[in-house]
């Protein structure tokens, strides 16, 4: 199988996960692309070959060392040789895209970069491809994961905006110095892209009024959670009657909004359109895996046109008894011990619960529990057991709980 | 700029949309792709030509007849003679998939689908090319609208199935005959497909186990909430240890699950694995435009590669005085008239006023309002002049609300 050689430039958190990630899901890229994904070589700050020595051996570049120059330049460099190019820097999209798209457009090759915008929340695709035969009316997003996780944080402690910051901080979701996630502009670059590609309109960083969530108090969340309104860092990117606006700032949403629930350090989009109505995405905020992810899902599309078709099987064993947590709803005769002969029920065939409501009186006697999970099987054999016991009124009842709690 | 011809089996409700779109959005799939498409034909149960005539004036066959026969064998047909096929037929696919797939491969050519699983909701692709470098280990979905929008009613109004679905079928969220939507059945056969895609074994919809919510009671969703728990149809499909497992059934869910805020006629889809933990994926459930959404898209990208970079500028004026909802926070003297005095001030500028809280007394009383939508230049004088009021004790705290109520 020939190989395709991948010049990656940067060897930070990002450009580590990313080798990581090739190795391990080398063997499916070759089933996707018939050709085999190598690194061949690696630039950073002090180290690796010259620039013209990777390019000389890449068919695609992966940018991942940030900032304007010496970025800007390398990826014109590989556009206009004629190498596909991977990038994750906003910065640099927001301020120079287009001249690198229109080098790209030049060239004939691919220049992608989901992992710019929001990690592995798939934007940029879903906006460009999936969409690419909709009218896009608006986008709205929370793109910075440090705000969200901040707001989160006062909103569910009454804390401070100093005190959540300290929190953000010391679990890693905020960087010594947050100032450009917290004051907006982080998020700004990031609408700057997307909107360019709502809208086919050029939109500069410098173009994107944004606001930050510095000045926000623990009491504006307060009193407006009063009227049932949660508080998010918003990007905007919007058709207006006369062209277009593209802006950042914190902003309260209702309850209802499909952003309203999004939560902690994550991101998340929602494209609008009269079409489709609105489509949302979401997924954790930047994080070294996730963003290697997005880089690896646009090197596989770089390779070739995306899989045709689905691929070849590889079959693995398809199973039916499986783990599941479970609801238990059971009417009982209001006696003594009740409870105890249940539990000794379920105890008997491993059964181990998690919850238990015991409700009425007399004929109205109900004992609602949860249980942790437990092999479907053996579950359907203890409600078997439980429905032939004297103390029950009528049937179980039985539903599935889903037992992961997320975030 | 040559013809890209599309010939199209079917002419119902997407059928229709689609054609609409399709002249909607001509201009910008050209920018795209370099190729102008035309619908070359439409056969419908009672006119158009013969299959042999379509598929000789086609590049590509969009399938939209639904069932078993024909669509299978013109499909068939069409991947043999090299064309391009794009198919929203989840019957066809969870039942003769594999057959078709490998025909695809075989010819070379693309067969696309978005549209047979979750409408405009992008699983499809998300799942093959954004993340076809990465390990997925679980995959949840809402993919029936119609059971979605029945539970929803149950647990807001507490109403019984029977009455919910009655509901459902007065706003045309379920069918006349729902059997399929309510016992499972449909999103089994999603389920199946979303399986093939995420771990390349073949799953028949007769291998799916599923369950419906026929005889879910607003009881149990009652006792269930007490624990915290949502009641949605989930369709899974994971990884076990020895194998795949694919399933359908109703379940609980934990408050700070994905799809636990996933309500009405809506489809959501969460993808997990490792590396990039979860991305989750949601919007309206098929609905003529939505599907006729999804179909576009993938024709669009079967009509080339998809954009190797974003498209040409085409540029709106970008506007930075727009219109928003606004929150206002006044601290302010505890003396007769306030909040007339505020109200006059609003009211002067145009501005109207949604909600009020007045709250505390003396030097702890405050007002806080929330506006209807107005420019924020006139919300800004607005403002000033409020801060100019005696009676204020400390300038005015403003944050943005977005005004729209979703869902």
């Amino acid at each position: 199988m020939s190989e395709f050689r991948i010049g990656v430039l940067g060897r930070g958190t990002v450009g580590g996960a990313f080798a990581t990630l090739l190795e391990e899901h080398r063997a499916r890229a070759e089933r996707i692309t018939g050709l085999t994904p190598v690194i061949s070589g690696v630039i950073s700050r002090s180290s690796g070959p010259t620039f013209a020595e990777l390019l000389a051996d890449s068919d695609l570049i992966v940018e991942l060392i940030g900032g304007i120059e010496p970025a800007r330049s390398w990826v014109l460099e590989a556009l206009k040789a004629g190498k596909h190019v991977v990038t994750a820097n906003k910065q640099l999209l927001s301020q120079h895209g287009e001249e690198l798209y229109e080098a790209a457009r030049d060239a004939g090759v691919q220049l992608r970069f989901e992992g710019a915008v929001a990690g592995v929340v798939p934007a940029v695709r879903v906006l460009s491809e999936s969409l690419a035969g909709a009218r896009i009316t608006r986008v709205h997003g929370i793109v910075n994961g440090t705000t969200n996780f901040i707001l989160t944080e006062m909103a569910r402690q009454g804390s401070s905006y100093t005190q959540a910051l300290a929190e953000a901080q010391r679990l890693g979701y905020a960087e010594a110095d947050p100032s450009e996630d917290v004051n907006g502009k982080d998020a700004a670059a990031k609408m700057a892209i997307l909107a360019r590609l709502a809208f086919d309109t050029p939109v500069h960083l410098d173009q994107v009024p944004y606001d930050g969530i510095e000045h926000i108090t623990a009491d504006d969340i307060a009193y407006a959670r009063e009227f049932g309104l949660a508080l998010k860092l918003i990007g905007t990117a919007e058709r207006v009657e006369e062209g277009i606006s593209v802006r950042v700032h914190p902003a309260f949403l209702y309850p209802g909004h499909p952003l309203a629930p999004v939560d902690g350090p994550f991101n998340a989009v929602t494209l609008e359109g009269p079409d489709f109505t609105e489509v949302t995405l979401s997924g954790p905020g930047a994080g070294g895996p996730q963003t290697a992810t997005a880089v690896l899902g646009d090197v596989v599309s770089a390779m070739i046109p995306p899989a045709s078709a689905p691929l070849a099987v590889r079959p693995r064993p398809l199973l039916t008894d499986v783990e599941s947590a479970f609801y238990l709803h059971l009417a009982v005769a209001d006696v003594p011990g009740v409870l105890a002969t249940v539990a000794k029920t379920l105890a008997d065939h491993g059964i181990s619960v998690r919850l238990v409501l015991q409700r009425g009186q007399g004929g109205d006697a109900a004992l609602t529990l949860i249980t942790h999970v437990v092999l479907e099987s053996k579950f359907e054999a203890a409600v078997e057991a439980l429905a032939g016991l004297e103390v029950l009124r009528r049937p179980p009842r039985v539903i599935r709980v889903l037992e992961e709690e997320f975030r």
